[in-house]
């Protein structure tokens, strides 16, 4: 049996929020010790909150909601690279990461993981994001999905979305929040699959590896 | 490339609900349509609202919580089976479907599918359940993951909460609430994905089955 690596952050108190989103809580509605019939939880969560995917709709007018983002795209054959301790992952150093060659899904592990920033309640401004001009090359390279491990894969403090743009407006997904902490660069399966919401901009989503057979 | 077959109920305002439990709903943080800088959304949700997994910790004090529910158990081969107009799947009509084999993991298309319950927004009572022995007899044979097509496995108005206690007690994880209208029996890969929401007796999850290659 091959062996599944979970690379979703656990949502939790202390999983960071991007600012303006709903922070993760989980609320008890029922408990067993209190003489409840049974343990009931409920959740109020953002659709951005933890490892989530980003659907067109979220900065794309009639960009297609995340019941429409297919399967297909969000799992299959897969590429995690380290991209060592750039403060960005621009168009060279992917370029050179990738030699040339962009996968159909990409997973970038940065120095986000080496911070361990998922792990930590309060938010890092200083996230490293992906520009503008890498992300429209993916797209033209035919890339269907890209992943990176922080709450966002735009620059802090943005004066328009354009990692965004280009990646959502050609209809390719983005998963963002990945554990990525401890998953070695290489190729693997993807699975990743968001919450089934209908008409929103984005969910909450489980996302794994598998080693290739 | 093998075909998806979702298997989950659309979280939508129409979705229904099990007494008790947090109706599922969708709320806006920002629209683009009313000049926000991005489409945001966030979920109010139930941990049980829609397709979801039993964790033990649901009806078991020490039982394991869903963070802990093995991505082994959840994902793999899978059998979709017809049980024809019976009210409730005892053992014998369990038996005899499967013909004394039990498999690894197991989804009932019941009744409460060709009635299209899961798009119903009125929570109906009468739902087709899965009875203590029929559940036991599972376990017994090694059965790793049961899933159903309503909101709960268990008859509605139980004393003890009987089948649940079977399943969760040895630690076999239930899919409720399945969508599986328009699937047909066979053999399947299922891949069912909860939320990782750490401590919790259960979460929403995104479920769907490949057609073996």
């Amino acid at each position: 049996m091959k062996g599944w690596i979970d690379v979703t952050a656990p949502l939790q108190p202390r999983l960071p929020s991007y600012p303006g989103n709903r922070p993760f809580s989980l609320c008890w509605v029922e408990r067993l010790e209190s003489g409840g019939p049974c343990n009931l939880s409920a959740l109020d969560i953002g659709s951005h909150a933890g490892t989530h995917v980003d659907a067109p709709l979220h900065f794309i007018e009639e960009g297609a909601p995340i019941e429409r983002v297919p399967l297909a795209d969000l799992c299959g054959p897969c590429r995690v690279v380290d991209i060592d301790d750039a403060r960005r992952v621009d168009l060279p150093e992917l370029r050179r990461t990738l030699r040339g060659r962009v996968p159909e899904r990409l997973l970038l592990r940065t120095r986000n993981s080496r911070r361990k920033l998922m792990r930590r309640k309060s938010f890092a401004k200083d996230f490293v994001y992906l520009t503008p001009e890498a992300a429209s090359w993916l797209v033209e390279g035919g890339a269907r999905l890209v992943g990176i491990d922080y709450l966002s894969i735009e620059r802090f403090g943005f004066k328009s979305p354009d990692t965004h743009r280009a990646l959502l407006g050609a209809g390719v997904p983005i998963i963002e929040g990945l554990e990525l902490s401890e998953v070695r660069p290489g190729s693997y399966e993807l699975f990743c699959m968001p919450l089934l919401v209908t008409g929103a901009d984005g969910a909450p989503a489980r996302a794994a590896l598998r080693s290739p057979a």
